[in-house]
């Protein structure tokens, strides 16, 4: 049990979506936990063998070394001002984004960023538009502002505009739009470039704000970069870069840029909420991102890691699970968004399944507000070394045969 | 300008205040600081001198020599579980407050705590019951939940729970009351043994939280220690505590303790804020106190250098403003509440001639909803050594010179 709790508690993310799932699944979870350690492809976790630990260390030690107490000291709430200027550069150099400093507010994970959103912009009953499937941590965020959530469909290209169009046209009139376009959680679509041009324009003409985030658009390992929504120059996007993907999790720092008007209620809305982000992990970024190579080198570390993880993944699958499974190719990030292909199996039955074999992924439900998506499940490949997630996959074919055996049982 | 900037950049509750005062007073400070750097008693930060900035260099170190990678990863919603047990062992033995693990949850600092309190107890229009005059981000956290903020007047004993008593009597009916029952922010007064049962007792019988913010409590330099209210173990206190006075504000880790029935939604409430708070911050907290004697050590060097602070302030404002100024003479803090006792002076007269005469205090507005505290400043003598808190106050009683022949010119 200790396991299983561990690993709940672990990923707050997973914790939360297990706390959805019906009281059965849980209890079968624990009872698979009490047998052997399960396998997870649930979590949405980088992995902790590629954190830049001992970068980390060096850069504490410099940090405090110095006589600056500022680093120890409340940060403004904007934002450490040399972690502004990284930020600044980097959507300049990497993504052909041009802000002003003043345009952005550095954030407690990029969670916050959502937090402030959703603060700033949703009254009770306005409409929130998201991907269906959603980050989890995006239907929380909005439905803490009590937003009536409306899932748009995705398909390979990300969010389906074309569906969104519709929606406005007969009159739905959103407050904002979350979408993550690069590798999204859960789904693993890219946005194409025409979407994301054609959901700028729908925000304009409509009136809404496009929350971009964009968490592990450094991740890529395939295909080739989409320019960002907000380098489409609108005057309503805004962006949510995180560090937690390229440097660590535990330091809680994120950032998002603003249109003008909206900077300052979120810089409101952000002192009503923590006051200041912490100025002493702000900095430790400062530090790693000025030093010379290291930010290079550690996205190639993680690309490669990512890749070869989820070519293992999706090459188990394809040997041991077959045409039961059809899984998406991720061009980048965490996740590989599948769903089942025999008739009478549905994604809660496979979850179930699996976890009698001593293995953990979610089912698509948990990701939508409606019901919807109870074919489809979440793997994710981060985590695991590239024998467990064989492993795994494994066990998840033996789960596939125990349904189809039980299935002919009925039949016969 | 820079310096101004600086300084108001650097306190974002300072800020915030600044940003709230009348246009022409914010011109002035600017002309201000063009001419030489402001003394500031506005600021609300610890001491930048005092900061353990070697034991967290130490401590950093050791963290991060370890093979364990969960100081990098998120860390559970409620908490590291290590820290969570130092808080628990900390309340029982420090103040008698026996809680169990889990009626704990780790905050990105106490305002978090605050924010997560009005995020779960308040719907628009609700009534929130807060002092007269009450901190400033307790003003801003419940204003963004669209609280119907009422204050309560505070005289040397604190929240004066007789004039909540009389206004529940006349029906009022708040979701939530809260208070700095040691040495509060602005007023410096500590609550009475007496009040806080009193408080205790009303928050029972007409069925609101009561939300005991403690961040000061560990920095007394007088008196005796009285019970928190959450030692009267009720089913009603939310008691909030923070490390940003006894360690270091760039942390940013509070905790608080609540209720069982209301750990929970406390803890979603979390989750669809900010995931979780720093493991790395959290986990260099455990290694300085379970670091043997240091704790003790260091708040005993906080404590002899506020006493040490506040003596000065009190002294040279009695020798040098003299009866023109009432002050309070708080028990522990960073602050003294004032009253302007000059006919025809108030406070926003005062904070003008002290900006002139280049000394920043906050006038006694900025800590209410409704006007009142017209006649008081907030002094905070947390900041300067002792020859500057004796210069600012020396400034300070040439702009009620100033203030004075200008009134005597006027009247002859």
């Amino acid at each position: 049990v200790s396991l299983l709790t561990a690993e709940l508690t672990h990923d707050p993310r997973l914790a939360q979506r297990v706390g959805a799932m019906r009281p059965s699944l849980v209890r079968e979870m624990v009872a698979a936990a009490a047998r052997r350690p399960l396998l997870s492809l649930a979590g949405g976790l980088p992995p902790d063998d590629a954190f830049p630990q001992r970068a980390i260390a060096d850069a504490a030690a410099r940090l405090l070394a110095q006589a600056d107490p500022s680093v120890l000291q409340y940060s403004p709430t904007e934002g450490d001002p040399a972690l502004i200027e990284v930020v600044v550069s980097d959507l300049r150099e990497r993504l052909d984004i041009t802000v002003n400093e003043g345009d952005v507010v550095i954030t407690s994970g990029s969670q916050q960023a959502l937090d402030l959103s959703a603060k700033v912009l949703i009254d009770p009953g306005d409409v929130a538009v998201v991907e269906r499937p959603a980050y989890v941590g995006a239907l929380r965020a909005l439905s803490a502002y009590q937003a009536q959530i409306v899932g748009v469909s995705v398909d390979d290209d990300g969010m389906d505009t074309a569906h969104l169009a519709a929606l406005l046209d007969d009159g739905l009139r959103p407050k904002l739009c979350y979408v993550v376009p690069n590798f999204s959680n859960p789904s693993g679509a890219t946005m194409s470039a025409a979407r994301r041009v054609h959901l700028a324009e729908l925000s304009e003409r409509y009136g809404f704000v496009v929350v971009e985030d964009d968490p592990y658009g450094q991740l890529r390992f395939a295909g080739t970069d989409v320019a960002p929504i907000a380098s489409h120059g609108v005057g309503n996007v805004l962006y949510l870069g995180s560090f937690s993907k390229v440097v660590a999790p535990a330091l809680r720092v994120g950032y998002l840029t603003a249109p003008a008007w909206l900077t300052r209620p979120m810089v409101v809305a952000k002192q009503a909420t923590d006051l200041t982000s912490s100025a002493f992990n702000q900095r430790l970024i400062v530090e790693l991102f000025t030093t010379n190579g290291w930010l290079a080198d550690h996205v190639k570390l993680l690309r490669e890691l990512y890749a070869a993880r989820a070519d293992v993944l999706l090459s188990s699958l394809a040997t041991r699970v077959g045409t039961r499974l059809h899984a998406r190719r991720p061009e980048g990030g965490m996740f590989v968004w599948a769903s089942v292909a025999v008739p009478g199996i549905d994604a809660s039955a496979l979850t179930a399944a699996c976890l009698r074999h001593d293995v953990a992924i979610v089912p698509g439900t948990e990701f939508t507000v409606d019901g919807t998506c109870a074919r489809e499940v979440r793997l994710s490949f981060s985590v695991l070394s590239a024998a467990n997630l064989d492993e795994a996959v494994a066990r998840m074919a033996r789960g596939f045969d125990d349904l189809e055996a039980h299935d002919n049982g009925r039949s016969t």
